[in-house]
């Protein structure tokens, strides 16, 4: 190619030209054949789809070769793709549209807990733990208690609601990513009569995303970063209420400011405070070795 | 959802709204999260890429389970991309962007002989013959005799260009569809010295493309027709010529002006003139049952 970029540009803003309108004609073409799809928002979003996906390809007058390379990326992160391994929401993560799509769902929140990416570890089925319960399973690192209460927007407790939690332990590693197939790092509880939670987890560590597959050529490419900034991740499930997906955020942590998929909010950083070896637990309990403490009420927002 | 769509763009429109700022924040930071790459077209793609997509998901408004299905759209692509059949070629032709990344290529032709996609069946290696040969090697469907020449823009012959075919059989089927692995329904040629060519193909005939995937099911969605209209393939190389991949269509079918793909083009539609058995041809044989012809003369356009 030795035209400049600017050049390029201006051959597609000059809609009058020939070149334009071969290129519109293709675009109208396209949607078009959406036209008597039945189902009315299928129809509304691949439109809207065929026509973002045309204005990129106009725009950066996208080569056959940049075509070919795209093509390869999409089979290599098809190829990696496994139960346990999931290419695509790596992603849609690291071009920060699995949080767009999360702020996009979640309209005034008054008071009530934000939301972050749900992310690629999530399992359905998690071993249930009684309150006060340990989620490692087996999983390294400091131990941290956590606690917190539920309630709705009026500050009136949630019983019952369901906890799920999942972390990655001190090597930067989820249960899921183990060789042997055991759930670790990760539980279910449910609050007490006064919305209250508790459990050992572990306290949080940064830790890469995978980064051995064309997502991760892609990052180095662009000279970003794989790594996320430590958090232990919630989901909160209770009737009558919108299930709330977030995390919380280690304060003080250096990655915070470039998380690998953008899913630092500042209300969600909180403090981890540490405690000597030896220092009794809330429950009684003395780790051997250094443990942290954090606190983290949820607000959850009516259905 | 119980907003309206119009509410729902309403909100986005507000860009001085609390939601509006909200989202324009995960665009511009994960636009910035690509401003050290140091490749500037990669850079450039890049954050076109960001732009498009996230405004795709925000005047969709673009819900969580939306999220999903594309993300098991892709999973599924994946999963059923082979060294021979490629998925995300075929959602590429659907929607378009194949033709539209080849018109975006394809700058004021002039009297050159225009382009249309590549398609997913084409295989870098195929038999050589001679010219006046027959490129069926086993594959069924009516013979055709296809002759034309290759010059460059004045009306030059062009000799020695390679000239690659292939075609799908009369049961729709192109050779890397078979079991057997055989090559079939495809080879390459040269022109002599006056830049001619003739060989023996098959009469074109309509087929879908691959719809037992994820594919299928989206054109299914869509009330879309999975019939490409019938044709031949060419593939044209010479030095000091941009290569040409285009199609011949058959004149009159009714497929033309429903193409699944996008790929038919005016000035790509020949007629293929049936004739009786028995009739001889140009180079003396008498097929045993009917048999077409049809003159394609390529014009290529200097590098
Ligand atoms: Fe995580
Ligand atoms: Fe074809």
């Amino acid at each position: 190619m030795s035209e400049t970029a600017d050049e390029r540009t201006a051959d597609i803003l000059d809609v009058s030209g020939l070149q334009g309108r071969r290129e519109q004609e293709v675009t109208d073409k396209v949607v078009a054949s959406f036209d008597s799809a039945k189902d009315e928002r299928f129809r509304e979003v691949m439109q809207a789809l065929v026509r973002h996906a045309h204005a990129f390809v106009r725009e950066t007058r996208l080569t056959e070769d940049e075509w070919t390379a795209a093509i390869e990326f999409l089979t290599a992160a098809g190829r990696i793709t496994t139960d346990t391994r999931q290419e695509f929401v790596l992603l849609s993560d690291v071009l920060g549209i699995s949080m767009l799509t999360v702020a996009v769902n979640e309209p005034n929140l008054g008071d009530a807990t934000e939301s972050t990416v749900l992310g690629p570890f999530f399992v359905q089925h998690s071993p249930r733990i009684e309150l006060g319960g340990d989620i490692a399973h087996g999983a390294s690192g400091e131990p941290s208690w956590v606690s917190g209460a539920v309630t709705d927007t009026d500050g009136n407790p949630v019983a019952g609601a369901r906890i799920e939690v999942w972390e990655a332990d001190d090597a930067g590693m989820y249960d899921v990513q183990y060789d042997d197939g055991a759930l670790a790092g990760r539980a279910h509880m449910f609050t007490d009569a006064e919305g209250r939670y508790r459990f050992w987890g572990l306290t949080p560590t940064p830790y890469p995303i995978p980064d051995d597959g064309p997502v991760g050529r892609l990052l180095a490419h662009a000279g970003r970063s794989p790594m996320r900034a430590p958090h232990l991740h919630f989901r909160v499930t209770a009737p009558g209420f919108h299930t709330l997906t977030t995390h919380i955020f280690v304060s003080g942590d250096p990655y915070l400011d470039t998380d690998s998929v953008f899913g630092v909010k500042h209300s969600l950083i909180r403090p981890f405070d540490r405690h000597e070896a030896g220092t009794p637990a809330p429950d009684g309990r003395r780790p051997e070795g250094t443990w942290t403490s954090v606190r983290f009420d949820i607000v959850l927002r009516a259905e």
